[in-house]
């Protein structure tokens, strides 16, 4: 059963196929500049050279048939007709209260799904988008919808509601959704399957370091808390997002220096982070290049970095009662060695010894602790879009 | 040697007599109502019936001639002449980076404090009214400022620095300051008198709990970190007060639901917290009583507060690798034992274990861990003025 995964951004479309046999993923494709001068696709399979179109992609549908042509390609392709695509999974960002679990996406459903717009103007419309037109060439091919948010509609209510007034909850939805809700779950059950233990018996902190950033407690396999928030802005700090701040920062930047909103928008989510502390680089690897050349702002950037998502393994120790294990995944979690060790500086009262030389691994599934460490700290590469193929293939075997 | 001190808000002023000897305060009093109709001064001397004048306050001056004259009341005053208070210790919310410790307050200096008032537009100025009022009427007497952001200017930079564009720290001074220094210094020193322990052995979690609430992490008798930050309303929800949010829910008010950046400030600063969550009150005893009879909301805003408060010492534990002792000051963390019970549930994994019996004190110095609790847990009374009129009196005796 090949499934094909999609997460569609507002002039950007990733995609996998991916057999669901192996489980492995057959072809990673990106469109980019979707209604933007100089579009174009790129298409990556496993030993062969790159497969790059250069050509006017003019809207989402334009996107689609495009990819669905790359898919059937004689030379550069991986399958020989559209007929073998069982399912498509589609990533969506939102799913407000009505989701806690991935759904079977028809009309109707689809309609529902675009109330949560509302909560998600930024994200959700191009996910719909992409649905649509996927639907319109793919009429009679089942459809997935995966939201972000769905893992983490298990938190409890103290968990989740805003210290704010409650009818901004009752009348506008405002509370904490949190997101990466799809790599939270796919990296809490790999972690388990890895240890060999039953994950209703596990308090695991799942930390998701990348662009973007959020930490969840995962208890007994439910998300009980996470780091985002209404949006993708809350908690810690990222790349170029500021994660949470004092709020008065907003009243005091608009009512005394003169922003307006928009340039507030702007500021916390595209030159906030460790691009605004370090003034280098919202990237990682240029920040750290940069503190080890003896930049201190960019050295600053990290140790705030840090200092955040070791807070927060703390705080999700506590309200978990302890733990058993913490997990780091995406781009920095996956691949820092520096910010896991940094991340973790004092915090082995907790129960765990880091293990130095097991920790200088990059994107690849290991224990990082040591033996005797009775609390588990592992590395375990995400695969959103795996988790999005099983449940997709989970509910259409199911339908 | 007795020590007037003044706490000055922009419509009222508290004050206490302090005999330095003893460190007994003589008199309490409150004038309330400065400049509004209905003015009046409340002072209070223990075995007395109350002292109350109603008469026209129409500024500072006039409140604080009242004052002076209440104090050397024959009937109703502690002392025969003003000549007998030997100095005045004046409280001022915001010392900025300037002030990391208690200062003289000359002219001079006195206008380098006004410099701060641009970081505290709200609390400052009615502060310095109250300085140059006293300064007035009292030529001869010297005159301490102790800020409220003093404690906490020990903290780290990565602690202090926010995930913002670091002009706008170097710029406008945008960065945690922290507030209720004094009292968290009170305690954390008062704690570790009691413990018999040499206060730079530990790490001590502080919780101000009151109208306002902050925690700090006192390491070594040093603030490192503490919740509030640029201004009082960020960290644990409190009374009114949000507390943290996603920073992203003013802009969603104001973008999308015609909010107006003033009745933000508003909301997060007059209608959140307890008040907001539960509509009953911001007054913890009617919450609590609202909720002992079923009021689901009233239930739900005290789960809030004790979840982010548990968080909170559960990160401030972790910041400094583990704790030694747990404090719980101010009205709510003197006198609820509920609020101290829940707040600690789950985080016994630090190394207490909580005395139920002993928990039930109000406003008493106290041990509520058990014996052999490793990490010890208190109640410790807080006296801001105390710690002002020390303070004072050190810099006097210095000068």
């Amino acid at each position: 059963m090949k499934t094909l995964v999609i997460n569609c951004g507002s002039s950007s479309l990733k995609y996998q196929l991916i057999d669901m046999s192996t489980e492995e993923s057959m072809v990673q494709g990106l469109v980019e500049r979707i209604g933007i001068e100089g579009s174009l696709l790129t298409q990556k399979v496993e030993g062969r050279e790159k497969y790059i179109i250069k050509t006017e992609i003019k809207d989402h549908k334009d996107a689609i048939r495009l990819v669905l042509g790359a898919l059937i390609d004689e030379k550069y392709g991986v399958i020989k007709s559209m007929d073998e695509i069982a399912a498509v999974g589609h990533r969506v960002v939102h799913g407000g209260e009505k989701y806690s679990e991935s759904v079977v996406l028809t009309e109707e459903v689809l309609k529902s799904v675009e109330e949560c717009n509302a909560l998600a103007p930024l994200h959700n419309p191009p996910n719909i988008i992409g649905i649509k037109a996927c639907m319109e060439l793919m009429p009679n091919v089942p459809m997935v919808g995966v939201f972000d948010t769905a893992f983490h509609q298990t938190m409890p209510k103290e968990a989740y509601i805003c210290p704010l007034p409650y009818e901004l909850y009752e009348n506008y939805g405002i509370r904490k959704y949190g997101f990466h809700g799809t790599s939270h779950k796919y990296v809490s059950n790999k972690l388990a399957e890895v240890m060999g233990r039953d994950i209703k018996d596990l308090k695991i902190v799942t930390c998701h370091l990348g662009n973007g950033c959020s930490l969840a407690a995962v208890k007994g396999g439910k998300s009980i808390d996470t780091s985002m928030g209404f949006t993708p802005l809350a908690g810690v700090m990222m790349g170029t997002r500021s994660g949470s701040i004092d709020p008065s920062v907003i009243g005091f930047l608009i009512n005394e220096k003169g922003y307006t909103m928009q340039e507030v928008d702007e500021l916390l989510n595209k030159k906030s982070g460790v691009l605004g502390i370090s003034g280098v680089s919202s990237d990682f690897r240029d920040v750290r290049d940069a503190a080890e050349q003896g930049n201190e702002r960019a050295k600053l950037a990290l140790d705030v970095f840090h200092y955040k998502v070791r807070a927060q393994i703390a705080a999700y120790a506590g309200v978990m009662g302890g733990i058993d294990a913490i997990v780091f995944t995406a781009g920095i979690g996956e691949n820092s060695s520096l910010t896991r060790k940094e991340s973790l500086k004092g915090l082995e009262f907790l129960g765990f010894e880091l293990d130095n030389e097991r920790n200088e691994i990059r994107g690849e599934i290991q224990e990082i602790s040591t033996d005797n460490s009775r609390v588990k700290i592992y590395v375990i590469p995400t695969n959103e879009e795996l988790m999005i193929a099983r449940d997709t293939v989970e509910l259409i075997n199911n339908m």
